[in-house]
């Protein structure tokens, strides 16, 4: 889900670590450069390959910085290349309903779900190949909310971790707490369940993660166990995590705390609209430090954290996949000895110039797009985006459909 | 709600009471016999009237038994007799969504929803006149509920006393009972919103409660203002509570308990289905009191609450609306002076003779419809029952949908 982009570096570059070793084998094919082969060759010719979905969710939250590129819509993009669409359906919302747990102000969210969507289409997902759709146009998803939350402990959502730090209330805090009495709202306590809903309703067998969202992914798991027991039947598919590899951005002036949209300072976020010379002035700008230009350049990330995140960054982009102390090594020697030199021949200088012109490289594209898309024609009330919207909202229903049939034949609601 | 039922005795048998003024007028001609007339008369003539919605809801838990009839049921059936449909429409729901909050038994939510559907058909509402339908047909009921939990405090929830009851906790026990951490399911404590839901999306003027759910009415409304201000406009309606007379019958074996369906003993209810002759032995079964003949009957809930219960039914069905002592006197004098005879002449088998009598007057003509709807050719898949739900459904969707339009537009929700 959104928090995606939260996952911490516990994963190499291309690593890619997952639950169980079914989602493993899927999770190689999928970053393969390779198409995935159909999970026939794995099975009895006979059988019929199962079918793969993956699911992921964003928050509409304003245009996604780098870091939200990077920790997720970069991945959606590449799962899209590399999944076999004969295989494998992808499914991508933009969870509005989860977006109303925390206030929003007026006139926001439908901007910024409308910004989402372009910026989806911008970094290249095809809405032929994708389900793209608002999740708040789809009812099953609140409608399995209630479902689920039927056999869903209260007690277990209770120890869940994210309603406390959205109130910046301790792990072990509990609702009896003052602050919680007073300001919880039953939203943002339910959040887990509308999240197992979104994953549980489409059939999900795959869905990408951060780390921090894993305790959701386990909830996810626990809805069904409680679902299929009390209703005697596999009606619910478990879903596999793809624990994806972790691309960790960071703020440009603050390089100890996390590239985040609401950081007051604009200058610590590089968004996916900013102009060249808006993402060249950001970098440049970007809090390195004052360790004598002797050293160079090093990858350091408690000692040094600036110059890391940005050594960083350049190896997310790298075409050749080298690692940040490859690419400090490489400067340190393109600069030669002239260590402490002045202009390009300074390390600093140049890691920063090569960052921004990366960065442009990789940005500038998806932003013409991006502005294209919104104010263009396309933009415009029925214009592309509209359509976009409305045919996977109808694909998204068809889909959720499938699943609430066999849950209001199990539960026996409906006609 | 379902609970509509469990109104306790506070309020005389034709005493309406309201919590506003407008409802308590309302209410008085919702109870009087003349045909409501339009609001307008009592607005300037050039103001076109204010479309009243009363709305109500009844679980699917098994015929109903002569408690439920009274408690709520018959009153439907007034309110149709006696509102005017120019004015006033009238909202019924057999809600499915609420009776999972509770484990059930596999197959008997299906069965007992079409039976509650055949009930109330049976007693005369008309689906031309009311809306009738099942609560999961009507997706606009927990996409609310998901939307209104999003400004429902937690808190708020928590110190409700539904869900404390339904797991035998004192009203003042907490979330952090050992109890509740490990039995509460995330519904049964929701289970407020969805209520609301239920109202808020009919914008329902007009809510008939009893006593008991007066705490739910009263969060509905809360649900009105948090939502109103969280969106800054007048978007949903609080509902007036419509106090409703209160006819509570006791269980005929332990007459100081309700009669209620979960009893063990089956002589302790009467159902709706029950024919003559086990109508007339149940009454005659009818625990009543060893209290000296010579007394005669007496009104005395207290002392006599056996006899007391029997002759509170006669005057529920009384068609001079005369009162429980009122009966108790005239049979006491047509008895004449031979107390403690034996057979007819002795008043307590005359009042249960008379209960039987007009028990079975009341509810033959029910059981006969109410078999010729489940059993005959308007049962069957495709029959009347269907079509009926069908258009109900229909009908609450047009309803609910009217509703949810303004409710997406200020949330920003859609696309």
């Amino acid at each position: 889900m959104k928090s995606l982009t939260k996952a911490p570096g516990l994963l190499s570059r291309h690593g890619l670590t997952s639950l169980t070793t079914r989602a493993s084998t899927f999770q190689q094919r999928l970053y393969s450069s390779a198409p995935l082969a159909p999970e026939a060759t794995t099975q009895t010719a006979a059988k019929k390959p199962q079918r793969q979905v993956i699911f992921s969710g964003i928050q509409p939250t304003g245009v996604p910085h780098l870091g939200n590129y990077l920790g997720a819509l970069q991945q959606w993009k590449r799962m899209q290349d590399n999944a076999d669409p004969e295989t494998t359906d992808l499914i991508f919302s933009v969870v509005d309903l989860h977006a109303i747990t925390v206030p929003q102000q007026r006139g926001n969210l439908r901007k910024w779900k409308r910004e989402m969507l372009a910026t989806l289409l911008a970094i290249g997902l095809d809405p032929k190949r994708c389900t793209i759709f608002y999740q708040s146009m789809v009812p099953g998803h609140s409608e399995l909310q209630w479902i689920l939350s039927c056999t869903a402990s209260t007690g277990y959502l209770s120890r869940m971790t994210q309603w406390k730090s959205k109130l910046q209330l301790a792990d072990d805090a509990n609702m009896l707490d003052d602050k919680a009495k007073l300001s919880l709202k039953h939203g943002l306590f339910s959040y887990p369940i509308l999240q197992a809903a979104d994953i549980l309703v489409h059939r999900a067998t795959h869905v990408p993660v951060g780390e921090d969202q894993r305790q959701h992914l386990e909830f996810a798991r626990e809805c069904v166990t409680n679902f299929n027991h009390a209703y005697k039947g596999k009606v619910l598919v478990a879903p596999e995590t793809i624990l994806s590899p972790t691309k960790r951005v960071m703020s440009l002036q603050m390089p100890t705390k996390k590239m985040s949209k609401s950081d007051p300072d604009p200058t610590s976020r590089i968004l996916l609209t900013d102009t060249p010379s808006e993402i060249h002035s950001k970098i440049l700008k970007a809090r390195t430090d004052s360790l004598t230009p002797s050293l160079g350049i090093t990858f350091d990330p408690v000692q040094r954290p600036g110059v890391s995140n940005l050594l960083q960054l350049l190896s997310h982009f790298d075409s050749q996949n080298r690692s940040a102390q490859e690419i400090a090594a490489q400067i340190n020697a393109e600069v030669g000895n002239q260590l402490g030199g002045e202009g390009e021949e300074n390390p600093l200088r140049k890691l920063k110039e090569r960052v921004s012109e990366v960065v442009q490289r990789e940005l500038n594209p998806i932003r013409e797009r991006y502005l294209e898309l919104l104010q263009g024609d396309e933009g415009k009330e029925g214009g592309y985006l509209d359509e976009v919207i409305k045919e996977g909202a109808r694909k998204a229903n068809e889909s959720a459909e499938r699943t609430m049939s066999r849950v209001r034949r199990a539960v026996e609601l409906g006609a």
